[in-house]
């Protein structure tokens, strides 16, 4: 089987994931034609996962899959946009046959719970290196932007963080299927770092409540840093109100973590409506800190200021 | 310096290549968004370049950028499709600053010349690899898709073949300056390798006379299996017609060769169209053969019937 049979293959095995009322022209072409909703933006963002960076070298293909299409959902949940498909191009050492199978079978998984299609990709032989780029839409001028948090404002963090440093700190590769694996997220630190959960459902319902918003791929203080700088603002964060993974240190938890949790400021008003979002959602949404004027990040720690540590750099 | 610093200093060195009335939110956030032109479709393509597959490793960073990008308009101009934007993701071994300011000007030049905006990006560590993703819009219905060829129709090709093969065999490294390489584009095979010329203004001249269309990015044999597979027809192709670079053998110019010139059909009452358009934009094109109803893919040498060698796989 060569290059092109395979491809064909992995088309022909996602099956109704490459077909949409939106998708004109799909894979197989030298591109993919896509009509965007009336009155609605294209937003796009792209990620990259390269093996003992963003996954550890020798993790289950289809795992790798999954949260390969998880972590580019992330950042559509984090625009409050809704996903519309994926590119996927995948380098590879050899044509693996199994594996690439296995991967595709991930993203089907993936792309079948975040309502995201796949539009086509690219093959391509080097050392392992998979990047994606997401599509999704949003009504004009309704985009969550990192700029926007206003001075007052609640900060919220869904669902909690620190799975992930729990899981590298003690690597090991799951045996269970996908799908037990899948029901255990909530619980369990490697299905949680292998199956992220991106907040789109609940994204959409706040999306015009929200202001400023971004998800937490490096780390609650790196995210912060950035949403703060991008609003000219700061913030005023209770650790002792941050949901942290059993057996963590809040401090701890507070640094370098890809959780892809969405963090997100709102009006104080707008409580019941968050909660109400959350709810319809089966969301968890706690309210952890408050924007400032004063433009640094400060962290309370029983009443008394803490320095946590800073999110991951990759060239650290 | 940072990653965070360096993606900062990246944008701010593209200027107005990142800024556009179609882009709302350019790179920086989350994600990219993007106001569709009204009545248009999305075109949507991704491509990946690895050292020593698709450039030799150790190639200028400059001329790895510009290739990177005009790698991906190429694919646009099979479609027809008008560019908008590119994504970047981008893995290297280390934040090599020197080397990454360097493909970010080759990336610059490509962009001005094929009118393509920057809408963000992703840095990765790891091995070397750049994936690119390009959107561009259409009219809806005018993409030109591989799969409606028609029989009778001429089979057109632009450019020259072959030059990349005769670079690749004795490959070089330049030593002149981007701009000095692309006035030598069109004589020159190191320049022809490394600064591609997709015919995206050619292209849409002919968006509404062409039937199927592919880019050259395999090599002709290749693409034309692909063309007629896809449009369920066959091709007699006459190879005395080819547009071969000086010193090559025709039938070493049907294999592999990535060109990215374009290939397309069109009915003969449109010759004088398809030479129109050729003009305007000042593109080489010539009719190479015709589309015939028996699924095969004919070369005839005076008028003799040959065999060519066939097409890259990147894992044969």
């Amino acid at each position: 089987m060569n290059e092109f049979e395979l491809i064909e293959q992995l088309i022909q095995g996602f099956g109704d994931l490459t077909q949409a009322d939106f998708i004109a022209t799909g894979a197989g072409d030298d591109a993919a034609v896509i009509d965007l909703p009336e009155g609605q933006q294209l937003v796009v963002s792209t990620d990259t996962l390269v093996p003992d960076v963003h996954f550890p070298a020798g993790a289950r293909a289809d795992l790798v899959g999954y949260r390969s299409v998880a972590i580019n959902v992330s950042d559509l949940a984090a625009m409050g946009a809704e996903p519309l498909g994926i590119t996927i191009a995948l380098t590879i050492e050899s044509l693996d046959r199994s594996w690439i199978q296995q991967f595709a079978h991930g993203i089907a998984v993936a792309s079948r719970e975040f309502k995201v299609k796949v539009l086509g990709g690219n093959l391509a032989r080097g050392p392992l290196n998979i990047t994606m780029t997401i599509h999704g839409s949003v009504t004009r001028g309704d985009a969550l932007l990192r700029s926007t948090a206003q001075i007052g404002n609640d900060i919220w963090l869904t669902g909690i963080l620190g799975a992930t440093r729990t899981y590298l700190a003690n690597p090991t590769h799951p045996q269970s299927p996908i799908e037990t694996l899948l029901a255990q997220r909530d619980a369990d630190a490697v299905a949680r770092y292998f199956l992220p959960h991106p907040r789109v459902e609940f994204a959409l319902g706040i999306r015009n409540i929200a202001h400023g918003a971004i998800d937490v791929s490096d780390g609650l203080a790196s995210e912060l840093a950035h949403l703060t700088k991008a609003s000219k603002c700061g913030a005023s964060i209770c650790v002792n109100q941050l949901p942290v993974w059993s057996g963590l240190e809040p401090l701890d938890a507070i640094g370098p973590d890809d959780s892809y949790e969405l963090l997100f400021t709102a009006d104080r008003s707008d409580r019941p409506a968050v909660l109400e979002s959350a709810f319809t959602t089966d969301t968890p949404v706690v309210v952890i800190g408050e924007v400032v004027t004063d433009r640094n990040v400060i962290y309370t720690l029983d009443n008394k200021q803490v320095s946590p540590r800073t999110g991951f750099d990759h060239f650290a």
